[in-house]
């Protein structure tokens, strides 16, 4: 069976086509500057890239030209478009409704467009991306997988925030939490390669990239993670502040005469590590400038570092202890440097990272830590694309 | 010798007359309502109660009728004012400029004045205190006895936030942290009840009064606390939020068109186990409202306790282990199931409450772990007025 996943963005969309008999990917591609000019398209499949730069208006037509690219007979991996068996797309937001994916129908449209106020940036997208789906393929049936989904099983008293309850029956503030499939994702890897089911383990996994959210998964279900309303509560990410004195925003407001718009800027888009070094969101030009003695890029470093490493505390008490730790996404796959330094002073929990291994070899799933650490310390790859293929697939099954 | 210890708020005040011999306050005062229609002292001493209701327009007002009661024939502790030695003042902000108390000055008044910007409601009613009692006791020597003074050995890592670090050089945003003074007086008699050197040990103070704060105190120096640049962040608190997303501010002022003042007000005074509750922010109400089967009494509560617990393993992680844990404070010091709730799950950090220690006995200084608890777990009444008049005498005879 072979199944395509859609991930769309305001004027992008990457999407890979994924073979589920032995679950490989048959092409990657993406999708850039829909609606603006310059469009383009690039896929890589049988180990060449193949492009394709033609105007696309909108979502449907990006989506007409990934059929066509494909399909096409010298670049493409499939004769027709009827060897899609299903479309398999990735939506940020479920709100409260789904703690699973789910097949898409027009009840659940209506319920991705009810979210939309708390992801207005993500769900309008994800959902043009369904509708031109629905327009070219309407007989393949469609899965909808959502960012949320896996952290609804977070208990009543770590999501609700400690204001007034009225604002969460009627506004629905609370914590959602965010990066679900791959928290899912990396920690059934670590249960399978620690030869445990899950269901018997306390696993703290730790998706740093440029937005960064650590998840405490308790028996094979989140129970707490740092993302929350939105994704700007947390850890100190790219450009993001992460969790600060809530106090902060109003002074700011007050002091600078910010408007909303431009606090709500300054924490998302110019805050973080970024904010801090001034040097740039980009951790390889970050530690080039710290290595080069400038304080502000160092700093930026360790307070990134010393957030990740107090929620990793936190989670060890959430869940009572701790098995595994787990780290993926851009940096906690390839920064052996920073996975060194978060975990340094966690001794007293059990977690002892071996230097050789942390630092040897990169794009596999690895142990780092040293074989008699009583915590397993893991570097895995994580793959949105596959666990979305591969709940697209359990679903048309049954 | 007397040590006068004043803490003034901007129409209240609170005063001590402490005999430095044995550290036995001779007398405790309250006046209240100072420049409002019905201002009254109360003054507690040799064992009885003394009442003074009299008008008093200001603070100066108000401390010469101190200073009468002190000096009462009948209900007076002292003959004459020039018993008084040294008056001690409470003074919460004292910016990066004291890490220590300090003997007050020119340049001390100027730079206590320079702190009211960030903490425009304490500062002002500690200033107006300090000059009433300059003025009617001009050659007596005062010292400032700062709440964020403990809190200036937080590393800058863990006082930065990541926003803009100019908005750190320019406006002094940062983590100040308060309730410097208990939590370094918990700590040093949890030391001494350890009988060990405070250096050695790895301590968690839990401050857990209407404001609740945590603070991690590693060898005697406090390395981390939970309040930030203002007393709002950290854990949940009577009426306070502590930390949430601070997107939620935001999204409140757009979707419910609050002013900045307004949104102040909700997370100071309509949020945390208030706001969550709906019942009261006194935790005996809440208390009663659970047992009764209310869900949001019992959600509130479970949300302060787990709030607590994950700094507690925060905190373990900040160290890199822990020994000790103190609860003091009005709740900390009188609520043995919030302190049960709190430690509880901890045990893989080597902590183990016995529940029949914990129930037994208030008012005094007690160890709630089992014999055996790796981690030993304190309840110790805190003595803020005591760890001032300590400071004091120690600075008037340096």
């Amino acid at each position: 069976m072979k199944i395509l996943v859609i991930n769309c963005g305001s004027s992008s969309l990457k999407y890979q086509l994924i073979d589920m008999a032995n679950e490989d990917a048959l092409a990657k591609g993406l999708v850039e500057r829909i609606g603006i000019e310059g469009s383009i398209l690039t896929q890589k499949a049988n180990g060449e890239k193949f492009v394709i730069e033609e105007p696309m208006k909108d979502h449907k037509d990006a989506i007409k030209l990934v059929l066509s690219a494909l399909v096409n007979k010298k670049h493409g991996v499939i004769k027709d478009m009827s060897e899609i068996a299903a479309v398999g797309h990735r939506v940020v937001h479920g709100g409260e409704k789904y703690a699973n994916s789910v097949l898409i129908d027009d009840e659940v449209m209506k319920s991705i467009e009810d979210c939309i106020k708390l992801a207005p940036l993500h769900n309008p997208p994800n959902i043009i991306g369904i509708n031109a789906c629905k327009a070219l393929m309407p007989n393949t049936p469609m899965v909808a997988v959502f960012d949320t989904a896996f952290h609804q099983t977070i208990p009543e008293y770590a999501y609700i925030y400690a204001i007034p309850y009225e604002l969460y029956k009627k506004y629905g503030i609370r914590k959602y939490g965010f990066h679900g499939t791959s928290h899912r994702y990396v920690s059934k890897v670590a249960a399978d390669m620690m030869g445990k089911d899950i269901s018997d383990l306390k696993i703290i996994t730790c998706h740093l990239g440029n937005g960064a959210s650590l998840c405490a998964v308790d028996g094979g279900k989140s129970v707490e993670t740092s993302m929350g309303f939105t994704p700007l509560e947390g850890v100190a990410m790219g450009t993001r502040s992460g969790s600060i004195d809530p106090a902060i925003i109003t002074y700011l407001m007050q002091e600078l005469n910010l408007s909303i718009e431009e606090v709500n800027n300054l924490m998302n888009k110019k805050s973080g590590v970024y904010g801090i070094s001034g040097v740039s969101s980009d951790f390889r030009d970050i530690e080039k400038a710290a290595a080069e003695g400038n304080h502000r890029a160092q700093l930026s470093l360790d307070v990134f570092h010393y957030k990740i490493k107090r929620y990793i505390g936190s989670y060890a008490a959430v869940m009572g202890g701790v098995d595994c730790v787990v780290f993926t996404a851009g940096l906690g796959e390839n920064d052996p440097s920073s996975r060194s330094k978060i975990c340094k002073g966690l001794e007293f929990l059990g977690i002892n990272i071996d230097e050789k291994k942390n630092n040897e070899g990169r794009g596999f799933a690895k142990v780092i830590s040293t074989d008699d650490s009583k915590v397993k310390v893991f570097v895995i790859p994580t793959d949105e694309e596959l666990m979305i293929a591969r709940d697209t697939e359990e679903i048309i099954k049954a």
